[in-house]
């Protein structure tokens, strides 16, 4: 079998960065798929003896590919062209992706060579094949169904859908990040939103045990499901032993400032791993004004001692629209899994933290040297 | 004319947070439309004299709406409300708004308070008036248009349409921020992104003359169009005379450089006008990957000397995602103005800044005494 991939953005890109966005982007199709590639003007041609669902089934979760479809390459010959369509559109309309009793249909031809033929009069052929052979009616602007022809000198590709991929970048050809994963709905969105960029990305789950519990298993279990998206980059999942530095900060500092120094000494541990991890930012799934402590002011006063970039690639989104990314990732279900919350919250968590205080009660509670501490104690968890 | 306003995630949050939210909401939709407010167990009801099409035209730019229906009251009573249906129907039907030739039909009832009838048995009555005036069939569970009636006591509201508004939070319940903003289709979109979950947005232009030209008539153009959407709260414009610091830049450190050093200034420049303007944090419309500039390593490397947090609000938005946002809210079409570029980019930008390597060159160039300098010609420019 035969496949079209189309890829967007980084065909508008330099040769050579062109190169290496295709070659990691079918490194990243192979590591899913056993297939083989060659290229054709800017266009990947895959074949493969897989399945048609299995490999629709890979390509619909790779970053980068804008489309694909499944091609019938023949010759360029009328007879060997009007065979394939005989040979494939009963099957469509069995499959119920054409229902010519109902549905209007048109032939787009594209040629590239010298033919004795005009690129319309293909077209015309291949039309009056569909007509004989399902009786179908022909509707030029806007078609329920389209044959797609294109010749390139002695070959012709046939294909009857075009398939919306994921879009995006190859993921592994934008360097990594560290993102923050809770057991919550937004999290493994963000995390999800940095591969479509084609980031590579590394989990950091902070572990509030004895303050929040069960919530490993959800996290271990989302990694699970944004690796099925990750195909060609390993996705890492490191825990810290955060309850220690809450006991910390509950005992130090005042009570309502309990979230914000939480929140602050994720960014900052996120940062100590990242450096490790040679990653260059760090990600977490913020959105402004979902709760109480995702005001402005929080956020300002949270990540001030980390120095290195936080991206929220939800910093603009709305609860549905996050939800209705989780539900299609399959994260949405893991997340929803009662865990008890968070057991440090206060009563009532500042909403408006003032940043030159947080500063001062950083300084006061040795906020830098307890976070040295339980940093040591981050490591893998999913080996 | 009256309309049911419906609001999403603010209605979820506490009575105090709420209160303060829908008068806030209330209040950017007058700043529009000359109207007044009741309120109806959570939901706005809006009434007015203005013509549905001004209504509509007002309410589709307002955020924090989930959705609005225009709405016809009348009483409780069988015949009152067969009046209504007689009246409302066959001008919906000439607008296009339900075919009953083509078209199924189903009608939803609430109701609160005590009657002698169920809520099915109104909804039969209503759905016999309407098969009667149309004899239109009946689809309960997948219909094309839909009759909503909701029985409140004595009064009944009749609707026929649900019409879906922009979500997000109303604009200026969560503090300010100052956008980044420039000639390009990017940095507007970003700036709508924050206006969404309801930030009151800043602009800071950064005038590239004699590096970069024609760029303040686009930006001014299009902050009228973010105004659009920014009903209640002002949009102010500033503009910094940025080409003297690019003339420092491209004098004082290696020409690969000048890319990263232009947007470290930007950052810290929008960083200064935002303590002037009690804003929170700085926007751009950086998005992962999309130029060459835009690498983990350069978007670290320009932002570590900006010590408020950076939202990028399409850091993870594909090239035709953001443009879509554009085309949508009018900015696109004066971003594609053509500009002439940038004149100071040089031949061979650098890709991957090494954040210690800029560290150095920030300081070797003195960027703070000259940004110190520039940023002293930081003024409006839209009074």
């Amino acid at each position: 079998m035969k496949y079209f991939i189309r890829y967007g953005e980084i065909g508008v890109k330099s040769r050579k960065v062109r190169r290496k966005f295709e070659k990691k982007l079918m490194k990243n199709i192979m590591t899913g798929l056993e297939c083989k590639f060659s290229n054709d003007n800017g266009r990947i041609i895959l074949s493969t003896e897989k399945e048609d669902k299995t490999v629709r089934e890979v390509l619909d979760r790779i970053f980068g590919i804008v489309s694909y479809s499944r091609i019938y390459e023949t010759v360029t010959d009328n007879e060997k062209i009007a065979e394939v369509i005989k040979t494939v559109l009963p099957e469509l309309i069995k499959e119920e992706k054409f229902n010519p009793e109902y549905q209007t249909f048109a032939v787009k031809c594209r040629r590239v060579g010298e033919h004795d033929f005009s690129s319309q009069e293909m077209a015309a052929y291949v039309g009056s094949v569909v007509i004989e052979l399902t009786d179908a009616k022909v509707n030029l602007s806007n078609p329920d169904f389209t044959v797609y022809v294109e010749v390139r000198d002695e070959k012709t590709f046939l294909y009857f859908e075009k398939i919306r991929g994921l879009g995006g970048l190859p993921v592994g050809s934008q360097g990594r990040v560290v993102c923050l994963i809770s057991g919550g709905i937004d999290s493994p969105v963000a995390a999800f939103q940095m591969l479509k960029r084609g980031c590579s990305i590394t989990l950091l789950h902070c572990d509030n045990y004895p303050y929040g519990e069960a919530t490993v298993e959800k996290v271990l279990k989302n990694a699970e499901n944004l690796r099925r998206y990750s195909l060609g980059e390993e996705v890492k999942v490191y825990s810290i032993k955060y309850g220690k530095y809450l006991e910390h900060v509950m005992k130090e500092a005042p009570p309502r400032m309990t979230c914000v120094l939480c929140k602050s000494g994720m960014y900052q541990s996120a940062e100590i791993l990242a450096i490790n991890e040679k990653a260059n930012a760090i990600v977490d799934g913020s959105s402004i004004g979902q709760v109480a402590s995702q005001t402005l002011n929080n956020i300002e006063a949270s990540r001030y001692h980390c120095r290195m970039p936080i991206f929220s690639p939800l910093i603009s989104l709305d609860k549905l629209e996050i939800e209705s990314i989780a539900r299609k990732i399959g994260t949405y279900e893991v997340s929803i899994i009662p865990d008890g919350g968070c057991k440090a919250v206060p009563k009532y968590p500042e909403t408006h933290a003032d940043l030159e205080l947080t500063k001062n009660v950083i300084e006061e509670i040795n906020q830098r040297k307890i976070l040295e501490e339980v940093t040591k104690s981050i490591q893998r968890i999913d080996v």
